[in-house]
């Protein structure tokens, strides 16, 4: 190795804002840290000039400081992610993820890069024209609770659907569980809503989730719209976020994908590391193939901050050769709590209602009409 | 949905050990919501008594406390997992994991799940086996920086393995780039590797990153081993712990597996969430079919303690059905820490020098040599 040629390089780049908590001369020497590690790890000494330290390297394009923190915005080639996700999320973050006090606040890509990645087969528009919902809030809601029989949930998701909700989705605890086999589960909670939309004339669509191991995961994705699915819930914690991905890219899948945050918790646990909200499950959502993106309202079960949940529904929109995407709040969500949402959140959205539909008494056709009724109410 | 009938349940149950950011009763309410979250995100009201609200729901096992903080064990039915790694990891953590303050301390399986998922399929004593170094520490080194071509690489590989090294992996960072294909990579690069053993006598194996889109990782992996490859970097955190599990477990492959931690960093920001370091890169490692597991050693680049480092090594080697696993420990180090890493973990280690096998001079070979040197003093 007497030279280091170093490639070609096109001069397209990324860039990554991070806040890092330091300040001053520490928060340059972190940044330019950051530079190597997401890149060469490799003692930049020994690399002579040329296209891997002018190119490869990581480079600081911005540093703005305030309040002891500050943030850095660092450029990647284009050519380091190679056009692979999985490549792509490990320049983002992948070491520097284990260092204290880095936070990534930001994506910026070429319009190239994002297409190359795919992105949400149907979007907003997408999902609402395979519905036939042009402008009302969508309706969610999931089949639960886990350890029901296969006839149960089928007979629940029949109510639902009887009800006028638009996405039936298995709660994301169904997975493969000998009390209600994928396979079968699939078929039969089809078969359910397939009959009530006959009976109601509606377009509901039942999403069943796509918890599979590994090497499975095509295959019982497209098994599940071989047996009627309309959708997928997805998982990106659990099966990664390029299992997403490849399912929103299969033709032989074609389905509107549902993502859920399921272990994505880490990457939000600490105010000083991790991913922002609004990255984590609204712009990488987009970016990785979901239609919708499902996360935990403020004010439910769970302690994000209403701004948080802006961001993600902002990045669910922001402009960008990608469609826009469909935010999904939920967690601990009421029917008490549609107004305020649709005024945060506007008609692009579907509004995600479990476990307070059985609450509102045993009549969950009804419960699930009051929800509609809302629904419609708000875009009269 | 007259009745919840409820499944059949073994009554095996596997546990977690959770730290709570709370006392008294509130730790003990936070541990009971737990028990719900984690399997049937369901008002509990509304469940009949039998399987479902007795079996399926998460039971309090355990419940201590100190210094403002609790530790509860709480145990699941092993049917809530339904043998599948991504759903166990669900029940573990998945909905919980966006709880603020609450952190996996402990996972407790019974023998037949642990053996159910498979683990690694060489271990301590395969991987010695297939390098041939039945007692001293093992020697692990990277091909960089990202950015160098194909020839440079396997030239390095070359070097490196004249020298001595076991296990030269890729870096975590070389992907499918255009100035690094993977198949190119990893035939020039196991074909210099073999080269190298023709004349040492060595059995220096060559392990190549595979960080593929979900829907060809099975492939690469595949065509890495025809390629000649003699094991295989994998990242749980882009290809999902699942993806590592599935490649172990191919017999198709048969490679021992290098664990690499990048993107699971998210985990571990927050003291107070996420999962504990013996957990996330030992037992979960360890579970998900890695022979070794890589991570940030105390006192290099990142900020991992000496009892975090600990706590992996002792999870790599804690009795149990599963093959015990080989710490390798790296992110910084240089030759000046052999000693002292041998002092703590033993000879059942992977000393991972990365750039600092560079920095001691231009000699690679020569640089390999007294890397090899202490540590075969060590075992003498």
């Amino acid at each position: 190795m007497a030279v280091m040629t170093g490639p070609a390089l096109s001069g397209e780049r990324f860039s990554v804002v991070y806040r890092i908590a330091a300040s001053g001369p520490e928060a340059l020497a972190r940044a330019r840290d950051i530079c190597i590690e997401q890149t060469i790890e490799f003692p930049l000494a020994l690399v002579p000039p040329g296209p891997i330290r002018d190119g490869i390297v990581g480079r600081v394009e911005e540093l703005n400081e305030g309040d002891g923190t500050a943030l850095a915005t660092i450029s990647y080639a284009v050519e380091s992610a190679g056009v692979e996700l999985t490549q792509f999320l490990n320049v983002v973050f992948g070491n520097t993820s284990l260092q204290p006090g880095v936070r990534v606040e930001g994506l910026d890509l070429p319009d190239a890069l994002q297409v190359a990645f795919g992105g949400p087969r149907f979007g907003v528009a997408g999902l609402r024209a395979l519905l036939g919902v042009p402008r009302r809030p969508l309706l969610c809601t999931a089949l639960k609770p886990m350890g029901l029989g296969v006839a149960e949930l089928a007979e629940v998701a029949y109510r639902f659907a009887l009800g006028g909700i638009d996405l039936i989705k298995d709660d994301h605890g169904l997975a493969d569980q000998p009390f209600a086999p994928f396979a079968e589960r699939a078929e039969r909670c089809a078969e359910a809503v397939r009959r009530a939309n006959a009976e109601t004339g509606l377009s509901c669509l039942y999403v069943p989730n796509v918890g599979a191991p590994a090497d499975r995961l095509m295959r019982r994705a497209r098994q599940a719209r071989a047996l009627g699915a309309g959708g997928l819930l997805v998982a990106p914690g659990l099966m990664g976020w390029d299992g997403m991905r490849a399912l929103a890219a299969d033709p032989a899948i074609g389905l509107p994908i549902l993502c859920h945050p399921a272990l994505l918790g880490g990457f939000i646990a600490a105010p000083d590391g991790g991913i922002a909200h609004g990255v984590l499950f609204g712009q990488l959502a987009r970016l990785a193939g979901a239609d919708a993106t499902i996360y935990p309202n403020w004010g439910g079960r769970f302690a994000f901050s209403r701004a948080a949940c802006l961001d993600i529904a902002q990045a669910c929109r922001a402009p960008g050769p990608l469609p826009p995407i469909v935010p999904a709040p939920g967690g601990g969500m009421d029917l008490g709590r549609v107004p305020e949402m649709l005024a945060a959140y506007g008609n692009d959205v579907v509004l995600l209602i479990g476990g307070a539909l059985h609450q509102q008494g045993p009549d969950l056709v009804g419960n699930c009409r009051r929800f509609r009724a809302l629904a419609e109410a708000a875009a009269a």
